[in-house]
């Protein structure tokens, strides 16, 4: 039987979602806690990655239980999960799924967010939370920025140097900033994304606002598929994972 | 010369506002970045005091640097201050005031709120900052009850055992509870408050919403005086100093 998580986590603590050597990551928790309520270390499958520091509202996973010794029914396997999950991983939902549905596969779109502090004062309540920049920004500049992204383009030049993706093209649906006080959030949705391409779009935005890129090049600069001429890649910390549809 | 202190503070990790001998505190840490920064130990005082995990988004104190040796323009104060205390504690704004001006004795009102996380999922984002409480709560009822403790009563009823305050008659401008889907805030603001007011009127809502308390019982709760008629104490994390006005 296939079971799909939906999870919410804090990422501050981990080296990142999927499991590796060197560091307790949202996955290893998850095993140990898939292990201690069904009494088998069960398959896990994530419907993305994020990296260390990232957050997520919902991140969904699937977890094949057929072989589990330990029998729960459907409705209780979310408050026997939280039971033995630490108190930055919570699972929002649980529900049974066919085996013929992939977390990652069946993707209809992501919603990311990110989140920077926009004023001079830092803000103790989003320490690890958001990304801090001092420095004034023009969040209808960003708007119009992030409104170029929209559509599909191959975005090699938004993709972290060292990426084996080779079909580089992608399209997104949706992106805009909005400021909220001392708040900035840029909003964008899509199919699917490269590895570090929202954090690249949101460190171009800032340049553009920072008149370090023109509005008037950036959809040369997107075309011209060069990484060298996007934005920096902004810290970890500010993104969230904030949906995922589904079929 | 006396500076005003806006601060904002996340309170997880102290042992309350005030210095005291056995634990860390949000006053030391700031007493210790006044000595760095005017290389003296200069007398701080509070609008408030707030109990251990307590958070604040708006604190007001005095600090009186007459005696200072190191000169700081006011406009370079907050900085110069903001780069020596931890992350979790802030200067939002410092300015001079008159010597004659009290953070104490000149608040004209204090605001505060209460937030619950009322899911049956813990949230990983509100740990520490928000009390969770996974059984639905009726909000509107809520609402309602916090209307009834609007306007001048004697709450001695609704303040900590051992307090060794005369007058308990306080003045309540405005109280309300909202849901904004999980999340529930509790708003109140008042010239002054007792020893756990705040918290004893949220656990109060809380009882009321749970049939515990009758409605229409409430105004004769208040009037009898009785602590032991009114609502548990709901704990510190999920209290917010809000903000203070000043004449």
């Amino acid at each position: 039987m296939r079971i799909l998580l939906c999870i919410s986590y804090l990422g501050t603590n981990y080296c990142g979602y999927q499991v590796q050597p060197n560091g307790i990551t949202i996955e290893q928790r998850l095993q140990d806690s898939v292990e201690a309520v069904f009494g088998l270390r069960c398959p896990i499958t994530g419907c993305s990655r994020t990296d260390a520091g990232v957050h997520a509202l919902r991140f969904y996973c699937t977890v094949d239980i057929s072989d589990a010794p330990n029998f729960i029914p459907v409705e209780k396997i979310r408050d026997a999960l939280n039971h033995s999950l630490p108190r930055d991983i919570a699972v929002v939902s649980a529900s049974g799924v066919d085996d013929s549905f992939h977390p990652r596969y069946s993707v209809v779109s992501k919603k990311y967010k990110y989140l920077i502090w926009n004023e001079r004062p830092k803000n103790p309540f989003l320490t690890d939370r958001a990304y801090h920049r001092p420095k004034p920004l023009d969040c209808a500049v960003m708007d119009e920025a992030a409104k170029l992204f929209i559509g599909i383009h191959d975005f090699a030049g938004f993709c972290a140097a060292g990426s084996s993706v080779r079909d580089t093209t992608r399209e997104i649906f949706d992106a805009g900033c909005e400021r909220d006080g001392g708040l900035i959030t840029f909003k964008i949705s899509g199919k699917g994304f490269l590895y570090n391409m929202v954090r690249i779009i949101t460190g171009t935005l800032i340049e553009v606002s920072d008149g370090k890129i023109m509005l008037s090049e950036l959809p040369e600069i997107i075309a011209s598929r060069d990484r060298g001429r996007a934005g920096f890649t902004v810290p970890p910390q500010g993104l969230y994972l904030n949906d995922v549809k589904y079929e």
